[in-house]
């Protein structure tokens, strides 16, 4: 047995940053982390591979050796299998095992097994693991097709639709209106509109059956309607779920939803042992339910607040749960959520009003390149809460999310924000007197005076 | 007389969201806004009409009646002189009088008569003042210039050196270190060394005391060093006054620094009179401080909130003072400030902390159009409260440091920043690992574990 002090179970985001945030709160203690690949994919740079912003898949690297060295922490290439919560040990693949003093698991999610479509495991058939090997492998076999079919129509699902079609593919993409779960309809209708004039074609509303075969090899799909696609290459881009396998062998509990519970500091159930990332159960900041948001930027906010509290409570957790919070841009248009939508507030029976305004992105219009930009406000009736947000915009949008996610997290009212400071510039932002987020605060604020 | 309800005096931005803000907030209430030119112009666009990015004065706009006929709002052309304060009426240089329920002034500023410099006022030497006219007029004159000296390095000296510069003349930027009461010396050599490459003689430290004259017409400038340099135009931006002379006439009190009074409502002594934007004084958020800052976004700011309390006070002010929030662009690379500099943390006393830590500002770094991305992060070193933040960046900071505004006002500490939740994009953002706002916020947080 190799004694080690803080040990970190896996590779992704969260893995290092956690790594890094031990070795920076902590600098008298070793850090060790145990990742099977010797580096890691930049998660949400795995749709661009397949198009024509990233020349190959080693672009799209996390150089975890040389993060690692630079930070001064340990890589250990293995696979951890169990963990003795009680003797405070790891058993690795290799049949190596390791103590700890404190134990981090970022195990990190893998592709939902689409059990419900026939012949989804068979040839010419691909997920989007975050596996280097895999997305190779699949970068390759894609190389010589012509017709794609892409299930799915979240972020992972829309993103790469959108890079094969712009790479030269004819690309059908199936599933629900375009990112649901953070837009509401009205911009998924815009989102829509973008790929569709990008030349993808846009089955909405169908649901995937079957995957048509010969010969054991995918040569297109089945819907529910009857409809039967031909492709040369079948992407399932269903979902994620928790990676638990070492959790469920080492007596850490899992939440109902299938993710490893964790208190507000990453704590699981077992003194010492933290989760944090994909892998780890979280609580939505606004209705509190359990959000299945797995998003890299959250897994390494996480990351940070364990290593902070990882031997003693330093700090209390900023945030009391997670808000969802994306960008992703289609033809150079960037649209951002933060939140909650209109759609969960129904759902949810949150009491809200909300607004939508559009402006000029710079200021005067008159300059080149300005964009409009549109968002749409949402608050809490009783109150006046910030609890939600949408935007599109030009490519700054995705910092402007950024913004309105502060707001949210910061616990911002709508009567706050009529008032709120900004800098702005003709060539970088809307006008003084447009800038929406107070534009739309005004306009909700203004129902207010009317009662 | 003619009887009014809700009456603005002025034309810039803040007039303008005034009158909106009033309409929107009182439908009830008619409101007339008092102003001499037809137009105004967007104040902070007026360098770009003497560069490449704008075609005309034209284009640089704010389209008053347009906009005032939208909102409902009525505009007099006329020059407000006099307001009798007691019995509520306002004396107009046509000769005619309008009584109000509620008045705002909102007069703006001018440029400050640099009395230090000799011969300051003859041909061939321009301010940059906000009157259509003026602007037009200096346009023309440029035009057939060749050498140009601009004295000051505030924002307007250095943009409208550079675009000047850009558009195929050869300027000489005289003043200190440029921004620096928005930027530490750091950024400022960097931007020194932009402007340099563009080709603008950067005359630094030196000062101008005397503009050479032949016949009455400038010919170049004297400066302190002796040194004496030619010009076909001389552009003096050295700053701005509050303009106060209607308060002079009208008994509103003015404070120490010539700017009109007002309270956290934005109302001055007089009753039912409010003052808002430039001609009103500032306190600065963090040093509580007279705040000598004139921006537009500040001063719509203000309009909202003293809109909002009008009648009654309806929303407490949710900015306890004014937070100098700025941005700028130098060759494609956007710079912000919010809040206080180092320098002025020292100047002023404040125990502070600090770091600076520099990211790609996409990820992989490897996608076409990546910039770096630099931030400074300044917080009370007891208490961790975030008080200042300096970003460079590409275009996309002109809005993250409207996120870093936010989380300056929202009362933000840097134990808070750790956790903060955040979207990334490989588009759009820096990448999760690294996004530079928690970075910077753990690294000063790694010091307090040090004790």
């Amino acid at each position: 047995m190799i004694e080690k002090e803080i040990l970190v179970i896996g590779g992704g985001p969260s893995a290092m940053v956690a790594a890094g945030g031990c070795r920076m709160f902590y600098p008298n203690k070793s850090v060790s982390v145990i990742k099977k690949d010797a580096d890691s994919m930049v998660p949400c740079g795995i749709p661009y591979v397949f198009g024509i912003m990233l020349d190959s898949v080693e672009d799209d690297m996390i150089p975890c050796g040389d993060m690692a060295a630079k930070m001064g922490t340990e890589l250990i290439h293995d696979k951890a299998l169990k963990i003795d919560g009680k003797a405070k040990i790891v058993t690795c693949e290799s049949g190596e095992t390791y103590s700890y003093e404190k134990l981090i698991i970022a195990t990190g999610s893998t592709p939902k097994v689409p059990k419900k479509i026939k012949n989804y495991d068979v040839k010419g058939v691909y997920q989007v693991p975050k596996s280097p090997d895999y997305i190779r492998k699949m970068h390759k076999a894609l190389t010589n097709t012509k017709r794609v079919v892409v299930v799915g129509t979240g972020f992972i699902g829309v993103e790469i639709a959108d890079e094969l079609q712009s790479a030269g593919k004819k690309v059908t993409l199936i599933g629900p209106r375009i990112l649901k779960s953070s837009f509401d309809k009205e911009v998924s209708s815009y989102m829509e509109e973008i790929v569709k004039k990008n030349g993808v074609r846009l089955l909405k509303g169908e649901r995937t059956t079957e995957i048509l075969t010969k010969k054991g090899v995918a040569t297109g799909v089945k819907l529910q309607s009857g409809t039967e696609l031909k492709a040369d290459a079948v992407i399932l881009a269903t979902g994620y779920a928790p990676n638990i396998d070492l959790a469920k062998e080492s007596d850490v509990n899992i939440g109902e939803f299938g993710a490893i519970r964790v208190d507000e500091y990453m704590r699981t159930n077992i003194e010492d042992i933290f989760a944090v990332g994909d892998c780890a159960e979280k609580r939505d900041f606004i209705t509190r339910r359990v959000s299945p948001v797995m998003l890299a930027s959250t897994a390494t906010a996480e990351a940070r607040v364990a290593a902070a509290n990882l031997f003693s409570i330093n700090l209390v957790k900023s945030f009391k749960g997670t808000i969802g919070i994306f960008s992703t841009v289609m033809n150079n248009q960037a649209f951002g959520s933060a939140g909650v939508t209109e759609t969960q507030a129904k759902k949810e029976g949150i009491e809200y009003i909300a607004t939508v305004i559009k402006v000029a992105g710079k200021h005067p219009a008159s300059l080149p390149n300005t964009q409009e930009q549109a968002i749409k406000l949402i608050a809490t009736k009783k109150g006046g809460v910030v609890i939600g947000a949408q935007l599109v915009g030009g490519l700054d949008a995705g910092e402007m999310i950024n913004m309105l996610g502060s707001i949210i997290e910061g616990g911002y009212t709508i009567f706050d924000l009529v008032g709120l400071q900004v800098a702005t510039h003709p060539l970088l932002t809307s006008a003084p007197t447009t800038y929406p987020v107070m534009q739309a605060a005004q306009m909700l604020v203004a129902q207010y005076f009317k009662k």
